[in-house]
């Protein structure tokens, strides 16, 4: 694969941040093109990496032949691991995925890991190994979409991925799931750090430019969200950035390294969220110590530009305010946040309608990283409490 | 990449059609999937058959950044052949072009000829080696699409290609792209023939099942030419059929073997006139000894349903009425078309208003095969004479 070279960068204390990087060719070899402008990532190494990765797909209630479309795409060697929360009453969603993906399986003998996020044996996993952050009042896993990204982590992690990626399962596009699985890979390749995330930006939505996803008067969600986060790093180095383009990145990958240490939030925080942490704690060289190698390393976040546009499912405009409402505050709660940058979070969000004149922004529910879980430990407890823990070829 | 292995076949003769195969999984290795009823095609013989193949882009004032994005997305090694019938007057759109193509080889280095299919050179060089079937009656190269497939395998011959394969210019989803050059080479992988064909087809384009390639109270282009087809086969057989699932497959591709031997009919009949031809001359064992090599090893057809969805540029109700007028007379004046067969394509076309209750339908105009042109010559008379040949890398 072909990508613009990664030429500019930004740099705060540890963390580097790249510069939107385009794709320019897909499926180039090693010898094909010896060139400074564009970096060649040959296919021999993408394929490589990709047998490390693991492909996490949470999913809820999704169109089955979109899932089918997904799993068909992800390049056999890697190893899927499917969260789902779809619903198990009335019509069995569920059930139908496991159909699906059990026949697929069949048929592919491809490396799958599937399980229900409301499994009492993932609850009682967590409970055991002293990680309490992510369940609710009933003692099971929370529905949040975070909180599958959390269990498809500790999975990975169980069967010794080195990367993991995340694709949502409701894309129409085969071939560009196919696409970002390579990105990320190409990603890791580019990263001299262990601490690595590759974060995925598409040129255009194609027909939603006026659609669903953009909220009237004020842009795209990921406009409004990138131009807050630029706005936060450039209250820190005095200097104006656009550097930040994928604050909302559903579709993005780190280095299982990178994921053990960092918090997550839930919902659509997520991403936006991942961001401004990496800026709180690694954004200068403070309490070095306990993390040592991390800074000694550094980290290092890609973004690259999709060759293929997206097209997903369209959740309408009430998904859009949420987002937004779910976005800001992560920004808006930092402690790197000016009293200026905050007011003017606090003044849109109120003159959109997002929250009312006496609200304040919600804070965002963290939890905690996953390194001190013992992974061991969690495994075994999940396969002696598991309900629907299925696995194939793996 | 996993298939649906090729079951079920039909045989005419020296021809033999598969049923519709779909793709099961991308990227799979040699060793990943030993198994009956799926056919592996590894990944490493798909790139090997893909550096042999010329892919053919013929274009006319197509939008740029989906010109740029079908680029971009064809494998490395294949060398791409641009046949542009762009304007060149008031906005120079072929101008523009190539200036698109120029900066996409310096980045990539990436093999492509180009040229404009209404170049003197070109004319020059099928007058000079006696094929003036493709010229009109200013001397030039006619403006047919068909017309410029057929300079393409030209090209393709004179640098030695020992595949074509088609590719439109107006495709939305570059990771489609990348899919089809694939799905060829799996074909031809597949083929124990080096006659062979591989034509591929797509379970649904999105959002247009009742739009503009829909006609109403008839079904879609594709269905109704592939019904007449079938009938065409079956009245041969006498056993009913729906083998035929791609006779307006504008994506298909071709071994050089059969390219040379082939001759092509212009617009939209090029697709079905393959399939006509090579019923009424390889379909039953006549005049063997003309094509003995041929009828020893056979001819093989695959269809391939993509894993992709095809969103391509919407070009109108006319359009569409084009595409029936010019598909089906290739069946109605097949010489194997039975009376009764000629009768309901009659009826067919006068109800629908495609032709008056006075008119037949158009003869095809039918372009000689091209096995008799002296590729040197050709090239040579050309490389003299042209005016807008454009060679990176080849």
């Amino acid at each position: 694969m072909l990508l613009e070279a990664p030429v500019y960068k930004e740099i705060f204390g540890a963390v580097k941040i790249y510069e939107l990087q385009k794709v320019i060719k897909m499926d180039t070899e090693t010898e094909d093109v010896p060139m400074f402008t564009v970096q060649n990532i040959p296919r021999e190494d993408i394929y490589r990496t990709i047998g490390e990765m693991a492909i996490i797909v949470p999913m809820k209630n999704e169109k089955l032949h979109l899932v089918d479309g997904v799993l068909k795409a992800i390049p056999h060697k890697s190893p899927i691991i499917i969260v789902s929360n779809s619903k198990r009453e009335g019509p069995n969603r569920y059930r139908q995925e496991v159909d699906l993906v059990k026949h697929f399986c069949n048929l592919t003998h491809s490396k799958v890991i599937m399980i229900h996020q409301r499994d009492p044996g993932l609850a009682e996993a967590f409970r055991e190994t002293g990680y309490e952050d992510i369940l609710d009042e009933n003692g099971l896993v929370r529905s949040g979409k975070g909180e599958g990204m959390l269990i498809g982590i500790m999975l990975a992690r169980a069967i010794g991925a080195k990367y993991v990626g995340f694709i949502d399962a409701d894309n129409y596009i085969p071939g560009a799931v196919n696409e970002y699985v390579k990105d990320y890979a190409a990603g890791f390749l580019m990263s001299e750090s262990e601490y690595a995330m590759v974060r995925l930006h598409w040129r255009h939505k194609p027909k939603v430019s006026r659609g669903t996803l953009y909220f009237r008067k004020w842009g795209r969600v990921s406009e409004i969200t990138n131009r807050y986060l630029n706005q936060l790093i450039s209250e820190k180095t005095t200097f104006e950035t656009t550097i930040m383009a994928t604050g909302n990145a559903g579709e993005h990958a780190m280095t299982m390294k990178l994921a053990e240490i960092m918090p997550f939030s839930t919902g659509y925080s997520i991403e936006p969220y991942e961001i401004v942490y990496l800026l709180e704690r690694f954004g200068s060289w403070e309490n070095v110590e306990e993390f040592q190698d991390v800074f000694d390393q550094g980290i290092e976040i890609f973004q690259i530009e999709t060759l293929n546009p997206h097209f997903h499912e369209d959740k309408g405009q009430e998904h859009v305010k949420e987002m937004v409402l779910l976005s800001l505050p992560t920004i808006y709660h930092s402690k790197l946040a000016s009293e200026r940058l905050k007011r003017q979070i606090l003044e849109d969000l109120r003159m959109h309608g997002i929250i009312t004149e006496t609200e304040e922004p919600p804070k965002p529910r963290i939890m905690r990283p996953i390194k001190d879980i013992d992974p061991k430990k969690w495994m075994n407890v999940l396969e002696s409490n598991q309900e629907t823990l299925l696995r194939f070829d793996l």
